[in-house]
């Protein structure tokens, strides 16, 4: 049976200021005091796995057992179908950075750039299928855990459109839509992505009604 | 024999106020009156040339002929060896504007990690050789021309370093050179670049000791 986190102390397993505003903000409702685990010194383990699921539990276990609290991780990206589902793990490596807070940046535009490039190298007419993999882990003090994931399919456009949203999304087209999610109203994208879709079923199966 | 600029007014065939004030600033103790063709209220014309050369004749011959004075033009980019000489006249395509004014910016580090991204799908071993071009092109109103030509040759870095100059310019290093072009000061890169090479033939020749 999956543990369940009760009403206490969440450590959000991230060094990033604007990750945990967001993760806290989403979990606000559900009564948790929600602390980075930069803010409470605790070094940044190495991302050392290889899929979205190892990197998030490697980042919620280092938490949980340096700090003796359950902690909270999340490990995203873009997985392009025509490039063997890179830049993947690799996503924020790319843009060498491990977060982006605020306005879409300059290291994103050389990420997108890079992956373009990739594309446009195998041909004109390549297969732009890709996807956002989102991935929140739990981690307890006593060693167990939940994994919580959401994908959202759909195709990579060039050039980028759109100023919202950060990351890849001025070239992510979900399916059946027509903006990117640069260009969508953050309640539209939200209620299609992949972290959305992850945080929805954390919520299902950590905060029964 | 090339027709001479005597002391009088010169278009600068340009819709770019950056790109007008650099020129400007390199022509004037040469005692022309500099105007921007774009200030002038002439359209700017197609580049539909394949090289410098006649893309920098087509903006001064275009300019000449619409305001009835000499006028100068320059093309200039980057050319990738592997890449069979891209993105060459489409430079500032790639990056989605027809200059940079200013700090490098995302469209350029889009281009720069464009370019990356097909110089990574060829493989982990591939010739990063690549030159800077710049064609400065003069065109008087009776049709005729004169053009001066600098190159740079180099090898493009990743990731990009530094902040100056702009364009590819933080990820090229000149032969000889260990500093990007972002990273020299700019007095060390208007020593080699391949415009101040440009101008320097246009100097010697336009205005003679």
């Amino acid at each position: 049976m999956t543990p369940r986190l009760g009403f206490e102390r969440l450590v959000i397993a991230t060094h990033n200021a604007g990750k945990l505003r967001e993760i806290s903000s989403l979990l606000a409702p559900y009564g948790l005091e929600c602390m980075s685990a930069g803010e409470l010194g605790l070094p940044e383990p190495d991302e050392t796995g290889t899929t979205f699921v190892e990197n998030a539990l490697i980042k919620a276990r280092a938490a949980a057992e340096g700090l003796g609290l359950p902690a909270l991780a999340d490990d995203s990206g873009l997985s392009v179908d025509s490039l063997g589902g890179r830049p993947g793990v690799y996503t924020a490596d790319w843009a060498q950075r491990q977060w982006f807070e605020g306005e879409p940046g300059r290291d994103w535009y050389m990420a997108m750039g890079k992956v373009e490039g990739m594309l446009q190298a195998i041909g004109p007419v390549v297969d732009r299928a890709a996807q956002f993999n989102c991935v929140l882990a739990i981690a307890w003090p006593d060693g167990q855990s939940a994994v919580y994931e959401g994908v959202v399919r759909g195709s990579l456009v060039w050039p980028p459109r759109g100023d919202r949203g950060f990351g890849y999304d001025p070239v992510f087209v979900a399916e059946g839509k027509h903006e990117t999610f640069g260009e969508m109203e953050p309640d539209a994208k939200h209620a299609i992505s992949h972290r959305a879709q992850a945080f929805a079923k954390l919520v299902a199966e950590q905060f029964p009604r």
